[in-house]
């Protein structure tokens, strides 16, 4: 686009939105970026007040032809938040409001709402919203719709998908529609409600939504167990499996990751955390962990730790007595994203799933390729849906590790997808995993997903360039020294 | 299309396909009709017994321009699975296979396997597969996936689409694709595996599926429970849900429905049932039903068994005290469907959804649609999720009725749609509530659907005419002389 076409749409924008469009010296210095800390560079960030705004901006980008973002709070990991092909950035956390049903067991929100601020809500009321991204404290439920967000829950309640009747929003075109309706049953038309969730802001525009929510658990119990291996960890994790116990979390640490955890908790002063201290203090080099959390009825729960704490009688553990222990334990999961960095200035978080049949072979495999690329492989994740966090750790500034860190998620994706998994199972595709989705998908699969794209958008106006295109992530300088609101330097 | 054409054709699909395509004389007897019993004459019925034969009539269907129709059992009641523009009709009760991954708690499934022998085959390793449409014991996973089959424990466990890992199967066009995985996760590419749930067979066929199981209730509890007013028994029924107890089931039976239900049995014979008697017997008209299911762990169940018969104490009703007495009390429910015939030869079944804040409204909506247009109007349903079947019981062979049919079915989903409700939540569209699909959508809404069609089926080869192309069902001749398999005359 010349410079001229671009200024004479940003004149169109201005007259059309006034004081909720930002350029040149007012841009806000996050932007260009989302938590894929890649740079780009907006024409102009739109923070929009209102669902009209929404469609006017829609109407001017495909009249002159400019490339549209959509943004919530930018926790994306892959990109698909960053303007990659710079134009427009729409902003939409202003769209916040939240209205929870207390009969219907419903929750009515707009786009700009955080998951945690509708669960606080929910909870009020005695409802609960189970989809939990470990960025729920600032996402929006918009970005947890467009990537179909998943989290640390999902082998016993599922993912966003799960939790979704209604959405309301525009098509790329500008018009008005809904998808889906506020009513626990809908069968009239095509689904393009689950097309849209999951799309990662290419197909639509979702300004609200209503969900779905569950009874409060009456009960949580939580529990941390150390391992000698991590092997031990996943067969442990794999006969609460076969026990059919079915916790509402259970994530697995490998002695990589809890090794930079409990380190980082060192330099910071000797260890405070009485639990932690109790279940790690046993092993000479750090554990790997299984963290465990019930939770139901009252009665379940009971019957449930009893059953659990039988089929582990053999190794460390500890239980939580109240909330505040609970909490304590979650310090060391809470620790690992950030302590990671002693390993490296630079991170590919990799969501690989696996099935269950895999879970060893994985592992096996996150340790050869620790020695094959020379890099650190700290791998943790969700041990009752196979949705294992991959990190490849390395120095941007160093070329060989560069490359090593190229080389190294090449081979991980192809071992996922030979061994029946999927290159990605809650953070999307955007830019970051863009080289491998043609491991994922064959042709005709490719080629639909694009006659849909080009049906729905004929102008190819919403996030252009991401997912289809490969995009080369560790080519491209990124930027870790902008604040973000969830970093914890 | 011309006769010498359509020949030509059908000798290429003889060529390709040899015996699994029948003719003339040797179509079988219900080729042409499905369980809205309209009737259709296809030119060939193809019975194919292997993936590859699916794709080489779809090669066909495409080179030569003939509608294709998808079909399992027929089980279908809005004529979805009936060949409404004759052409070829695909049937796939072969692809019956069935195994379950007990350590995963998966099963992978043919599109012919019937719903009720994926459950006993899940049953057997300790699972369960919730989704129950009432035609479980015929209907086939690709119907069920084909209309996203709803059923009587919708509130607590869902529909179909909550319980779908991946598919198998080919575009319109031929191609092989899978969407989903057998995964707990994927967040790769556009979502396309939930845009074929539901589509009626209009954008793919699939072929095979991988579900999700849920760990077999350990315990149900079957309740039967009388009121003297059908209003007296939805506010019971609201103030269960205000309560947050959740039941399994929670069936509405109105009193036009039970009146002819135990008009039925009674021509039977003096009536046996001893519970039925029990909750009817007190009643000098019909009384209003609800039959109300806990399922669960046992603690669980015996927890809120007391809690509902607190809630409930006021009411007269009984519980089964074992699995004999529970069937006992669905005996009921199961005359429903064929008694309503007393009323006329001829049903409109509506499946119709209201939020909960309009039961109240919807059921004063069925009387006055009684009066309004002298046909009888029994209402059911699934009081948890709002989803009822209001039925409009005509003559076909009385002018006036038709009429009347017409013009009630008119203003019964104007008034769903004015409430905020859905004109179809677990049959779909199909041809019986094609003239009413822009009711529930706007005009963009419907665009974006078609132009999705378009993309996907550029020869508009799978079920074309099908619920965007409105058709009168109270015109046409419906044969209720062919026995179906689920008939119970």
């Amino acid at each position: 686009m010349s410079e001229k076409k671009r200024g004479a749409a940003i004149a169109a924008l201005k007259r059309a939105l006034g004081k909720a469009v930002l350029t040149g010296d007012s841009l806000p210095p996050r932007a260009g970026i989302d938590n894929a800390r890649l740079v780009f560079h907006p024409s102009a960030y739109i923070r929009v007040e209102n669902e009209e705004q929404v469609a006017k901006v829609l109407l001017l980008a495909n009249k002159h032809g400019v490339p549209l973002t959509l943004r919530g709070a930018g926790s994306a990991t892959t990109g698909s938040a960053s303007p990659s092909e710079n134009g427009w950035v729409l902003d939409l956390t202003a769209l916040d409001s939240i209205r929870i049903d207390a009969t219907a067991g419903m929750a009515h929100v707009g786009a700009g709402a955080t998951t945690e601020n509708i669960n606080i809500a929910a909870e009020k009321e005695g409802w609960f919203y189970p989809p939990d991204p470990s960025s729920k404290k600032h996402s929006t439920i918009g970005g947890n719709l467009a990537t179909n967000a998943g989290g640390l829950r999902g082998a016993k309640y599922g993912v966003t998908r799960d939790y979704v009747f209604a959405l309301e929003g525009f098509l790329p075109t500008g018009e008005r529609v809904r998808w889906g309706a506020p009513l626990r049953k809908f069968a009239s038309g095509f689904n393009v409600r689950d097309l849209w969730i999951g799309s990662e802001g290419a197909l639509g525009v979702i300004t609200s939504a209503t969900l779905k929510l569950l009874p409060k658990p009456e009960a949580r119990q939580t529990f941390l167990f150390g391992f000698t291996s991590d092997a031990q960890a996943l067969r442990a994790a794999i006969s609460v499996m076969k026990a059919r116990l079915v916790p509402a979390i259970m994530e697995f640490m490998d002695r990589q990751t809890v090794d930079c955890a409990l380190r980082r908790r060192r330099e910071k002063g000797p260890e405070t955390n009485r639990l932690l201290k109790k279940v790690t203090g046993a092993f000479k080099k750090a554990p790997a962990l299984l963290l465990i959390e019930l939770d139901g009825r009252a009665a379940v729960v009971r019957e449930d730790r009893k059953h659990l704490l039988e089929l582990f009688a053999k190794f460390h553990g500890v239980s939580a007595r109240d909330e505040a222990e609970a909490e304590s334990l979650w310090e060391i999961r809470r620790t690992c994203s950030q302590a990671m960095f002693q390993m490296g200035d630079t991170k590919l978080n990799e969501d690989i799933v696996v099935p269950i049949s895999s879970y060893l072979e994985l592992l096996r495999y996150t340790l050869e390729l620790k020695k094959e690329t020379g890099l650190a492989t700290p791998t943790f994740g969700h041990a009752a849906d196979g949705n294992f966090h991959v990190h490849l750790m390395y120095n941007h500034g160093d070329p060989a590790q560069c490359r090593a860190a190229e080389r190294g998620v090449k081979l991980l994706m192809e071992k996922v997808v030979d061994l029946g998994g999927a290159i990605t199972g809650e953070h999307g595709i955007g830019l970051a995993k863009s080289p491998f989705l043609k491991l994922q998908h064959n042709k005709a699969e490719i080629e639909a997903m694009l006659a849909i794209k080009r049906a729905l958008d004929p102008k190819d106006i919403l996030n252009p360039g991401k997912m289809f295109t490969p995009f080369a992530m560790w080519k491209h300088p990124r930027d870790y020294a902008t604040v973000m609101p969830w970093d914890k330097h």
